[in-house]
């Protein structure tokens, strides 16, 4: 017989992937302005001039035999050696080149971090809500997940919690901060705690907890909210970086991995992630997106827009009754769900053409998710629909 | 503690990498173009013109967030439309789009193939010589390797050897035709006879013994020899094919995986393949050339270079006395030691500045490797060198 795991997850009914088919099927029926679709992390922000400017000189000046060549399976030396120096420049660190491995985004490093420091039976502990693919990378490398509840006011780590999560079997903590799904940004203060309960444990314990950084929405903040750089905090950090938001480029699958020079044996970390991609198939990331990222190191997206959005969304529910933490990153609104049942909220939205993510799924019951990634207009025209929503709810 | 065993897999010495590094220093000391380095598998043969011409119109007229964005999981459906269509015409078959799961590439197509059908402690059988990353594919699917020696003639499949390999514990076996690292091409016969070998162990064991053809080199064949397509012979047939050698885009890092429709439970284990494709941590193939293929899917590189090489390598190491079986195909050439040790018949051709990959690890011993895939003065210039080292050998 086949292999039953992989069928159960390759078959596994997805409520994401059934409202798209929902929304395009609907959208033919009564237009695709009429369909308030709120439930994909597409980002709608084009990618910088400079990525398309990049692209079209290196297919029109390089050799493209190389252009288009393996690179080493660590990345390219070039574009590893800019990524060093932008992350030493940005947060005063010292990482070489050989502390980066470039991958096929976010989904790619995460897995290859966990393969790489995970043993079979150890356990990694997430901070819910969380992205709900953690669970099957975690699995894959042998581990267990375990979940963290936050704090249900702020939707910020629940240092107390968490604490009592971490046992002699804790081998790795995910921190996803701007959040999917809550656009929260863990606070200063609160890493700084985290880092100090890991010290504690790792002393306890004598062995290493590894902190994985999952930041595909780093850039992705409003106003002077700033995002604490991991490794500025705890030693034993590895960071997952994504292209993917932060230049809108999801479907190039471009991100790396930085291993914290400080972190105890940290080249033999390195070498275990160079060992955990070649055995899950990562040859080199695509080359041609790894020379556009070294020529495009400083560009961004125009985030405003997604601001933008976000205040618009975020004023109109919270004035409408509806409960949600603002969000300070990344482009989720995460709603609570008047009577406490996901799926209801999504159902009674649906009656009004607004589709949201009933998100039981991440960890956290009773809540939906708004994904703001989407034209201007939609928002606008939507409010209406979010009115009415209210009012079935008598809020 | 990290992973040991990524660890080791990261950290284990390769020969490849070590002669890549010696090459770029020897470069530097004598000049390159009197190093004759034959060591690496990168092709040097130009991507047709229509893939940057592709890539540029792409670039120039597309929406950008849409042509970088997130494609399904299985691929964009116009891709997996023209692959199945280009498949069905050149081998009569009928497959649709939900047989088609494209794939960064060839080691992405095999490690998600196997963890879709294997089981902890199944066997996958491979061919000798092979290409070393299958071991670390099929133990990452938790399988065990199984070789199965050649007829040392003609590095054919031994089908005596293949037919007392096969255990109720076989579920895979993996044809690499043409064949890195020896360019043979296995005939019509022989594909018959392994195909009717597989049938009956099937009946005999009562379950599914999958064939999987690795096949990157199918388009990279000289003269009139024909490659058999597996799935016209064999029902439990997967293909994983990969555009890396077909159009010259190694780092690009395209592919797919072609599931049989007339598989048993193909339709399950496609969805095995997409969840194993999950659980590796592949999100998507990468978009823009997703695109490329869909537009360039009949576009062909040079292989009348590759062919040139060939025949001037292969008529010159025989004239000299050196032992090879003629390689139809992709651009390897196979030489046998003439004292039977690889290692020292590498070391004796870099006295002459040759630089070849012993092969021991290719599960056969005493072979070296020469990649044809450089530019043809290379291989002119490198004569004298050889016949020198004939002669080292009193050939």
């Amino acid at each position: 017989m086949y292999n039953k795991k992989a069928y159960a997850l390759g078959s596994k009914r997805s409520i994401i992937r059934e409202i798209f088919e929902y929304s395009k099927v609907r959208a033919q029926e009564i237009g695709t302005d009429k369909v308030y679709d709120f439930s994909l992390g597409n980002p709608s922000v084009e990618p910088p001039k400079e990525v398309t400017e990049t692209i079209k000189n290196l297919i029109s000046t390089n050799n493209q035999t190389l252009l288009h060549g393996y690179t080493s399976a660590q990345g390219d030396l070039a574009v590893r050696t800019v990524i060093s120096q932008n992350i030493n420049s940005r947060f005063a660190l010292n990482l070489t080149p050989n502390n980066i491995y470039m991958t096929c985004g976010a989904a790619a490093s995460l897995s290859i971090c966990l393969k790489a420091v995970m043993n079979e039976g150890e356990e990694c502990i997430v901070f819910s809500p969380f992205f709900t693919e953690y669970r099957v990378f975690v699995e894959n490398a042998g581990g267990k997940l375990v979940v963290s509840n936050p704090n249900f006011d702020t939707l910020q780590i629940d240092l107390e919690d968490f604490n009592s999560k971490i046992t002699e079997n804790t081998k790795a903590v995910i921190i996803n901060s701007p959040n999917n799904p809550s656009g929260v940004v863990y606070s200063e203060e609160i890493i700084l705690k985290v880092c100090s309960i890991l010290e504690q444990k790792q002393a306890e314990f004598g062995h290493d907890i590894y902190l994985i950084s999952d930041e595909p929405y780093r850039e992705l903040v409003y106003g002077d909210v700033k995002v604490p750089y991991l490794m500025n905090y705890y030693k034993n950090t590895m960071v997952c970086y994504s292209y993917s938001k932060s230049l809108s480029l999801p479907g190039e699958r471009i991100g790396y991995i930085a291993v914290n020079p400080d972190m105890n044996n940290s080249s033999e970390v390195y070498l275990a992630v160079c060992g955990a991609g070649r055995s899950l198939g990562y040859v080199c990331a695509p080359s041609l997106f790894q020379k556009v990222i070294e020529k495009c190191i400083n560009a961004k997206v125009n985030i405003d827009a997604y601001k933008q959005n976000r205040d618009i969304i975020y004023n109109a529910l919270t004035e409408y009754g509806f409960d949600c933490v603002k969000p300070d990153g990344a482009f989720y609104l995460f709603v609570k769900s008047p009577d406490g049942d996901a799926y209801s909220m999504y159902e009674k939205a649906k009656k009004h053409e607004i589709l949201l993510v009933p998100c039981d799924d991440f960890g956290i019951k009773g809540y939906v998710r708004i994904a703001y990634c989407v034209d201007k207009k939609r928002i606008e025209n939507s409010l209406d629909a979010f009115m009415k929503l209210a009012k079935d709810y008598s809020l």
